[in-house]
């Protein structure tokens, strides 16, 4: 038996319930410049550090020790989806991320718009990177395109030269094993699409039709007079965190990419107001509803993205602020971690370990009193795969029976 | 997707350094004699702990918890190559080990000279344990035999009454799937070759005819006048570090089978002296040329094996003062470790975790400022199994592109 095959045969309902606060990109590592101090060493966090002494802590990997995960990946593993096995195309991802529903069977493809000049030879894969605006009044022109062979057509803008097509077909079966069209180089021409199985032999077609009309409509177009299109994927078959846990699952985030990948997830989507006051209000509204809660957010992994330490450690220091509100309505279980480390000093995702909190009734309680990464080597929690986060919140809440007599 | 297939479709080329240096047996247990400490607790080594204040420690496992490895697995974990899943049978282990280069195909088998009565019953199953002279007499004798059906039969003296055989086949397949002709215990004849598929049938008949003809060459010879052969095994097939990691790999390694190993694996063996300061000295020569270099001290697992607590703590502190050689020419990255443990408490390779130190700009710094077994217990690597290590290092040296988007 398996890890997932003994959850769902010891997973169970009750009444509590659990609180998965993201820090998204929250582990960080020490930076010469602050001290030699992580963002959440240097953060003055008495709450956070209150509740760390009643908690027990660890190190979580998002994927295995080495491995700098995507924001896909990185949210698979805390939901208790290995993150190894499902994978989200990046088609699929952009489509979600810019607040698209895919329903089951649905492929998606992130396009670029780009610049060919007489022969058909691409000389700029970005079309000169046109602004979010221009973009979409090209979609609004690529939309007169609805249906070929009947299979349905949804363009829509995304940010910048980019955008992205759905390919949705009810009575013919599509698949999306097929290549990127975009040559990757300047000066070369676009790469015709080639199915490697019949349904995607079939959505290949298609998808050339599609590019041929494209053009055709692009033609008088400067600089953007055709496009790419990279990530050609179906949206994955994942099991609901309903059908998984028993749980009636709830997400407040207000950046589409998370709202995206909890919706696949099943989750409901709740006002997510883009203030962390605003995100942990909309939780103290909604509590009573449902059983688990996704709280996302956003600032520290932007704040590590863009290098900006103080920013990383103000946006700690605001969810330390406002952490009251959720210990008031304090759920059986809170966990706090990230789904990723995202440190300053390199300006990128990671794949340094996460500090990682839970705290409950039986989570125990170890010697860390203060939460940050090296402070949690030595937690109850120790180091382990995120993937396994979901399992110890279910039983911390009593979610979970006994595994064998 | 499995953490090989995520490396291999993440692993990127540039112009990153990494170095693995491989205290063989370094790990070790606290020593009742030696006012309770272990020999790197016990060492006096000023570099070590100032670069361990520098970077990030951790405990790794070679297998897992309780599994005491050979030299092959151990190594083999630390190169990401998992040591459950790849075997290197010991007559190629022992073959490499003596400096012989195995081709693909090649079938080695560990043979040891022993003594039998006039019944075809062996009386002793190491002749006597007859010196390495005299067994190259012997072997030069047994040379006579050079092809049997077509498979050329190379033999080559290993250490005492011990000696190599290799059957290469260019024509006709061979497999090693044959038991061991060793009957391990005295008072018993030589057990006859015998194949489990046919390739492994033919050659064992190639086997019982090179026995025979080997004892009729034998049969004046006193004590030495039969062989037994074990750990009949193929060359295993293995992806090499460039393969794998798209690295340009060298060795420093003064042993054979550590060379051996190396060779296996794909790496150019370089000059290296017998001592550390040689060592050191030949990756400061050959620096410019390589991406990853392995370079391997023997002593500290020999006093392990001896029981030489002043030995083991000798050899850490001649590393400790040639450190500076390497630090002056630093690689991006650079591990300090061992391939297992080696208590001088217990005179042999051990299950206990290894420390393990990485160094570099995106380690991150931990807590604990001197390298030894316990100070490693609360770093930020955790414990962990050690074929996970090439992946850390990859990711410290920006070799590894994010997964999933």
């Amino acid at each position: 038996m398996n890890y997932d095959q003994i959850i769902t045969s010891t997973v169970k309902k009750n009444n509590s319930k659990i609180v998965l606060l993201v820090l998204d990109g929250l582990g960080d590592i020490r930076h010469p410049d602050y001290k030699n101090k992580t963002p959440l060493e240097y953060a003055k966090t008495p709450n956070l550090n209150k509740l760390t002494a009643h908690s027990v802590v660890g190190r979580s990997y998002p994927i295995l020790p080495g491995i700098t995960p995507g924001s896909g990946p990185g949210h698979l593993g805390l939901f208790g989806y290995d993150p190894k096995e499902i994978i989200i195309g990046r088609g699929v991802l952009e489509s979600v991320g810019i607040g698209l529903e895919l329903e089951s069977g649905d492929v998606a493809a992130r396009c670029n718009f780009a610049t060919m000049n007489s022969q058909g030879i691409i000389t700029d894969r970005r079309a000169g990177r046109i602004s979010t605006e221009l973009s979409e009044n090209l979609c609004s022109k690529l939309q007169a395109i609805t249906n070929i062979d009947g299979v349905d057509i949804i363009i829509r803008a995304a940010e910048g030269h980019r955008f992205v097509t759905i390919f949705r077909s009810k009575n013919k079966e599509i698949d999306s094993l097929i290549h990127d069209t975009d040559p990757l180089t300047e000066g070369n021409s676009i790469i015709p699409a080639k199915g490697l199985n019949p349904p995607s032999e079939f959505l290949a077609s298609v998808i050339n039709k599609f590019i041929q009309q494209g053009i055709e409509l692009l033609k008088d177009e400067q600089p953007a007079n055709t496009f790419l299109m990279r990530g050609i994927s179906s949206k994955p078959k994942i099991a609901s965190l309903r059908e998984k846990y028993l749980l009636e699952s709830a997400a407040i985030a207000s950046y589409p990419m998370y709202r995206g990948i909890a919706s696949m997830l099943g989750m409901k989507l709740l006002p997510a107001p883009s203030t962390i006051q605003g995100l942990f209000e909309s939780y103290v509204e909604h509590k009573k509803k449902y059983d688990f809660f996704f709280i996302h957010v956003k600032g520290t992994d932007q704040a590590g993205e863009d290098g900006d330490f103080n920013s990383k450690v103000n946006c700690i220091e605001t969810v330390d602020k406002y952490l009251p509100l959720l210990l008031e309505n304090k759920p059986d279980v809170l966990a706090i971690t990230g789904d990723h480390s995202s440190p300053c000093f390199m300006r990128s995702h990671s794949f340094h370990p996460v500090p990682t909190l839970i705290h409950g009734q039986y989570s125990g309680v170890d010697d860390v009193k203060e939460f940050h990464e090296n402070a949690c080597n030595i937690g109850g929690l120790g180091f382990f795969e995120s993937k396994y986060l979901m399992g110890l919140l279910l039983a911390n809440a009593k979610r979970l029976d006994k595994f064998g007599a």
